[in-house]
């Protein structure tokens, strides 16, 4: 952990002296960043996941913008390396915004200010938030099922099993997962599951006691936390991830951000994404075969649904099949549905069907 | 256990004997039901919280309407015993909402419906819904602190402490807390947090340790089963509750549905409400007092600030006077905000202060 810690301070310092060397020199103080856009997200094919492509922004001095905005950095800056890592703290990224209160002209005026600076910082310094203690505000992920673990706290370290020592709520993920050390798994598969109610349903059925299966809740779109740990289950641990969402565009997009990484957060898909994951459903052939009660697509799934097979990321023929497919059939269906034809139906039948056909079981 | 599955059992089938009996007696089946609104609310003086009224509504099979809702209900009955209470298992909302799919006639036309009808039975049976295994669909909120306590599962028992047992995330509280046995709380006062990066802030910052203290972070407008945790911790082991929120007229709604129940769960309100709660902050007061980095009132924060003038929850000399001030001050200030001070300001200052004043330290 300490030589951790000096990598990071070593980075944020590389910044800071970047700005310096430049008014040694006589030139105008800047920094060179990619373009956060659409535009510039580009497929890794070493990594096979979705980073940013060659489009630059420049930040200097030449603008009172300009500097401003690496003032903040400067200030920024400071901040993380004396009151964090120097002192083993941590703050959220709104706590963030208010802490510049103090420091006049680099106040920031609103924390999309604070939020992207810290991307900011990300990306230079080529290191996630966590390694300099900025967490977001919310996280609450879980996990259940047969892994062993070791979180190291601020108070020494805990070791917590996710299916011997937890309730019936399981494991909540922290924030920083990189403080987590995998002692032991004897899950053959992770299943990431979007919905609460099939998380406890999987929970209430023993689907992972009978299957071996470690089950994580998504909460909706996954936070980095939740992504990250499901990566590094897959490489440290070799288990195979698979990802059960509602059967809808959005949720499309959960699996698409754990396989391949999201836009946001493109600079450190590496680090998060895990593109041998599978999506096991519900997928919109599913709904036919399955009979499954649906609903009618809204304008907003349709408009949803074509921009996706416009997204590079669901360029493959098995997506534009399904995606093809759900706008004929116009319908979607929610993972829950399938109580629809009884409680235990999707973890008999449905689950162990569908794994089966993805080689998992 | 037993015993308490066999009174809800009972009270499940009171109900259906009710309408069966009405027809050997050849008259119209019906229902009688408090009128579940606003103006049908009112003060219990003997319970200090508030409950619904003497108004009424009926429903019967005179309508095709009340006929439908009545055969549902039916449905919706015989679904809980055998399903439910026969055989240990449990569903969301969501899932009941799906269960109808086979019920011809009584099927749910939206989930809307089956939530409602979920609340019509627990006020006929004066049972929670946990109690015939309706959960909701996420819950999340967490403890943190000196507490022992027995979480009774499927799976067997599970003796947790909150402090030493967990990872920096906490103890997830479970979607029934009355499967909860406290072995043991050292904890002084309790104190129930609406925002993750203060409940992180003071788990950070050693705030259970040095005050005693038991964290409970609410998660925004607290879950039934946080408000019913927070209940029986005051009860039980007679501990004061004390709410820290954000200093605006959403938040002081939190602090009202904790310490005098919620409309929408009027009938639970003596299960789920601490009257004794007591409101630490962020007061109106506090943004000029402690000179806190504050937000101009939006136009919807005048107008509920105005509602909370008229409301009877609030019509106390104190919360008059700091809902009068806001207004004033047309200022409005988030718990984070402290952080403006220095990381350490709402451990080592403001707190202390406030649970002073409050007579809790």
């Amino acid at each position: 952990m300490a030589e951790e810690q000096k990598i990071t301070e070593d980075r944020l310092k590389k910044i800071v002296e970047k700005l310096y060397m430049d008014m040694q020199r006589g030139e105008v103080p800047s920094i060179v960043l990619p373009t956060r856009t659409k535009e510039n997200i580009q497929h890794n094919t070493d990594s096979n996941v979705w980073t940013y492509g060659d489009r630059e922004s420049v930040r200097s001095f030449k603008t009172v913008k300009g500097a401003k905005n690496l003032l903040r950095m400067v200030y920024t800056i400071h901040f993380l390396t004396n009151e964090h890592l120097k002192k083993n703290r941590s703050s959220t990224l709104r706590e963030l915004y208010y802490i510049s209160e103090g420091w006049d002209l680099a106040k920031f005026s609103e924390q999309l200010e604070s939020d992207r600076l810290i991307e900011d910082i990300e990306i230079l310094t080529e290191l996630q938030r966590e390694r300099f203690h900025v967490r977001p505000e919310e996280d609450g992920a879980s996990i259940f099922g047969p892994l062993e673990l070791r979180e190291h706290m601020r108070r020494g370290d805990r070791k917590i099993h996710c299916q011997d020592d937890v309730g019936e709520a399981g494991y909540p993920i922290p924030f920083n997962v990189d403080n987590l050390e995998f002692v032991s798994c004897d899950a053959k598969f992770v299943i990431a599951i979007e919905t609460g109610g099939m998380y406890a349903r999987l929970i209430e059925n023993g689907f992972d006691e009978k299957f071996n299966a470690l089950l994580v809740h998504l909460k909706g779109q996954p936070a980095r936390s939740t992504r990250r740990l499901l990566k590094r289950l897959n490489e440290e641990m070799g288990i195979p991830v698979v990802v059960f969402t509602d059967g809808d565009p959005w949720s499309y997009r959960i699996y698409a951000s754990i396989a391949y990484g999201a836009i946001k957060s493109a600079h450190l898909s590496e680090y998060m994404a895990t593109p041998s994951a599978k999506f096991v459903g519900v997928q919109p052939e599913d709904i036919k075969k399955y009979e499954l009660p649906s609903d009618r697509l809204t304008d907003q799934d349709i408009k949803a649904l074509k921009s996706e097979l416009t997204d590079p990321r669901f360029n493959t023929p098995y997506w534009r099949y399904q995606l093809k497919l759900q706008l004929e059939l116009n319908r979607k269906a929610e993972q829950q549905a399938f109580a629809g034809k009884g409680l235990d139906y999707v973890t008999n039948t449905y689950l162990p069907e569908r794994l089966t056909e993805l080689g998992v079981l």
